[in-house]
């Protein structure tokens, strides 16, 4: 069944091949009236963009994205609008070699498997590529949600954790060094751990972790539809991504319920937060926050065997341009995923009440 | 907007509040032809249900379902199967006390400000009572996934980690203890930490690890449906659930490329298994394995402070019939919603190919 | 897939076989906060229910709902509403002659053939027993609706055809004989068919005419959700029903754009209304208009051909208590799914603005 | 809410404005392993073009569908196809003028009213430009549908009608003239009347009858998504469409039931098919058959007095290039419909059974 569309009422369809023509998407239900700020939006596209620090693939996409429809004299019409970005490398290099090749904890083998037919150039519609239509759908979510802040920042890479909570940090210097880690420290020896294990061609995971700030009370649709459901659900669609923890998270299965509970101020804050800023699946006004983990890169530059489509073992080995860590690329799409959820949230909340 | 339906094919919509006159469903999507044994889905009834073992609550609800559609002599029928479930225990309380009192991290006060309305009686619509109904429908989806194993296990109370990978464990013991830990002597110390808790009037949380035998290759819709998004989304979905990873998870962010890979061998399946039997969102034919984090139980036996709806600080206390940790009886609640993504998964591959 | 639920954001999923143990529904979506008036929507039940008056069916069946969610202390709590209507006359009447028979126009044939088994007894799922529930839930859209009013009648019986346009007659006589006609010279003439067709053992279609006043302006999604659009499935997905046509409807195929043109007023109405209140598929604030055409019971008294499940031809002869003439019973019918209509997209467009 | 998908499974949603960059589509959930004819999609489009014929609109739009995804080798991949259709013509007019104005039985009124702003150049996307669209996927739904044959023609023109029961006509003339009616010498007459009504500035509405044969038998999931009720709503979604009737439509409504009932053979055939192919809404593999009504063009060359946004009374007078009947170029697009609710319910059928 489609699963090409995120969202129920703000609602992003994509389409798209990392060597096709173009990708794109529609994004059907965004509000009317909203005047959209298109610097904002190639901005972060740019966050997410390929050869943008000397710590991401060296691949050239300028990423421009065209819109096509929805738009009229800058502001939104409440029709689909329509985009879409171009391809601009597809061409430039010979994927024929990989055609029958099922590269290791790559999707190859079971797309080819589910579907008996697959555009292998550079991953097909399995690269994670397409999460460039999802940062611009989520750039006009953003500014749908002008009152609500969302950082996301990188808190780990390998085994050097940010050790330092949410609120210890300075949030505006995210984008101040290529790994978008706000803790400078900790930032610089993130860099270097990401160029070692690139001189050894290999990769690495990593977890970044976000924090939405100012979201109105009420968010959530009980009882399947619960705001941290869709949240989660939303990160775990993200390539590469391995799990989700919101709050107090696997540590607080660790706790006693004494300890866990948040106090209410008499204005119905809290005193902790390790409910994350959502109560059985709804707002409550308080900082959500959670941590997603990203695998390392499945293509390295080493040499590993594999098989391919006859199930004969082969040799191969990834070329350059490839991610050595996923994550400060990651930081723009997690807070586009998390900026989609919160729109089409927002929405869903005007119909809770007579 | 409406958020009490999950799955697309294999459909499941609950209604119910703890203590109205009857909690049920409607399954919509079944497949016809399906011969139903009745006693295997009041057995998982049976697992989750209240008062099954000293310890977990005490409250007496024999959880009987009734069929009321969708099946004719015992086969379903392709038309919705609806279910009741009568709520036997719900007169027995005055809960006119907690009218106005928030309980701290309890879903009160966001059902209060999202609704303006609210039926306080044990906590309503919010009260972990409608997971009844998902173990109705998932005990369906488990006989309709007649190949598939799906197996639940506590693997953590607190600080007390099974420690064992899942290949270690013996899943025909799952039942034999009141935790549902197939580790006899982790199970043991669980069960200890629990009642030692209870003794404080405390409460603690837990972790659950499920493991997904025979699952058929190619199930999952990318990009935003993948399998582990939708499997995560629907144990978020769960009450008191705070994490979710699956195959390497967090700790898969820790490692390199080269480690992290899983090597085929020539017949399609995997040396290792980090990937935790899906790839790119589909399933790989591997074992699909995930940890689910709950967090203590926010009804302590405990004197604590909170506000009223009016903003003043009261006093409450909780009453003696709440578990004391929510692990052992959401075992089956964490098969049912694995079983109803699986169900869903198997249908939508269905229509995948021409 | 799932065809059991109507509606988006109002949205109702009904179960239940014309002779099993129980008809009801979930209704999901309703905003919290409407006081229900409990002895309005039983009034609507009665008006669909069977031995109401001498023209239709002579079954009995009390037709009592009973709720058993979602509505604490008389009004919505925003989560879902569950139903029940009991079968209190499914044992009366031994079925086993028809068990293999499929009756012509009938849906034994293709219900048998989709599914491979079915409920026979007096036509299971696909009896018109189940539009009990939309009378249900569309009586609660119509309080959700109040400002809002919805007026369907019989319009022609047979070539029986009231002749008058709806700007002629007086709605509040249209419960006022046993045929829902607000004509009463035509109404008896209508009563007297259908008392002749009935003494022949024989049954006759019929159509029915509805008309909304005061629909706010801006209803309907463009381009598929076009509010006429939907009200045509609405219609179209009653028992019997073969046609839909609103405003000039396929009179207007034959007419000049000079002459069918809506000349607007001042004020944004419009001094003609062949438009049907509905322009480019969103609602303009005229009355919406439309007919729908009923086709004859297909169960006569006569004695007829036909086959049975092994292509053998057997002859068959339906019993007495079937409606000579479902026009009647279906004007609540009409009116209920109607007001789901407008209750989901008026709560759509609720999200339309920013 | 969002309205710009169509299907459940075989999904089309559209974009794109009447007078901005480029109108295009993405069809998600076409199952992979089809091999596109291009030329035949191709072919779809120029039967819907502006331009084609002498009783069109003059306007030229080439009309051009660009793929960019889903599709490897010429197959599908089972990823979503994205399309696009550059508006070549979009450039070509001012419509400064028309600004303000809202025409009568047009959309700008509606869409003004409901959005708040408007895209007012040539309707926006209230213009049937949108319905290229829709023929892009059709063409690939009928594809799928390769056993399944679909023919629409024009059935009256005004008060001009074909009478003549499909059986009568031969379906491979339908192309044979400009009127699209496999009857010669119904189609002159139509002919003859839309020249004479274009030469008075006037438009005229017409109907097109559609014929699918070698239907399936089990397609429809009642009891909401009826095959027949989402048939209804496929037409009535089209631009200009007011009625719609399937089988003997609103003639059955007059009829008896001991002469509406199709009688069976004994191979599950009936004698008759006044069901028009679908009982209780399943096919039942006799022929669906059905007719759609169409109002005349709103746009006509004669002087009409209409207000402007500020309620003042303003005149206009439409403009050279417009259809006078929309009936020859809405054929392909009833065929187009028609093919996406066959290729969704036929996969909807694939998860009946066990």
């Amino acid at each position: 069944m489609a699963g090409n569309s995120f969202g129920k009422l703000f609602r992003l369809t994509t389409f798209g091949e990392s060597h096709g023509v173009a990708i794109g998407g529609i994004i059907d239900g965004c509000p009317s009236g909203l005047e959209l700020d298109f610097d904002a939006i190639q901005n972060e596209l740019d966050r997410r963009r390929p050869g943008q620090s000397k710590i991401v693939t060296q691949r050239k996409e300028p990423d421009t994205v065209e819109f096509l429809s929805g738009i009229f004299e800058n502001v939104t019409t409440g029709t689909p609008i329509g985009f879409v970005i171009k391809n601009k490398n597809q061409k430039s290099k010979d994927y024929s070699h990989i055609r029958d090749v099922y590269r290791p904890s790559h999707a190859d083998y079971t797309y080819d498997k589910k579907y008996g037919v697959r555009d292998y150039r550079g991953g097909g519609r399995s690269s994670a590529r397409e999460t460039a239509c999802r940062v611009v759908a989520g750039a006009i979510a953003k500014q749908l949600l002008s009152t609500v802040q969302i950082y996301a920042y990188t808190s780990s890479v390998g085994d050097i954790f940010i050790n330092k909570s949410y609120q210890e940090l300075d949030f505006t210097k995210i984008e101040s060094n290529d790994i978008r880690c706000p803790d400078e420290a900790s930032a610089e020896r993130m860099i270097k751990k990401i160029k070692d294990i690139r001189k050894q061609g290999d990769t690495i995971g990593g977890t970044i972790t976000c924090v939405i700030q100012n979201v109105p009370i009420g968010l959530g649709e009980p009882v399947f539809d619960k705001l941290h459901a869709e949240l989660g659900k939303a990160m775990l669609s993200i390539n590469a991504v391995k799990g989700f923890e919101y709050g107090s998270g696997f540590d607080g299965a660790k706790m006693r319920g004494s300890v866990h509970n948040d106090k209410f101020n008499e204005d119905g804050t809290t005193q902790t937060n390790l409910s994350g800023g959502v109560q059985g699946g709804i707002s409550n006004g308080m900082d959500i926050y959670f941590n997603v983990a990203f695998k390392p890169v499945a293509t390295t530059l080493q040499k590993q065997e594999t098989i391919n489509s006859s199930g004969e073992t082969v040799e191969m080995q990834g070329k350059g341009r490839h991610d050595p860590c996923v994550v400060p690329r990651a930081v723009p799409i997690v807070e586009a995923m998390a900026a989609l959820v919160l729109a089409d949230y927002l929405l869903m909340d005007r119909v809770s009440r007579l």
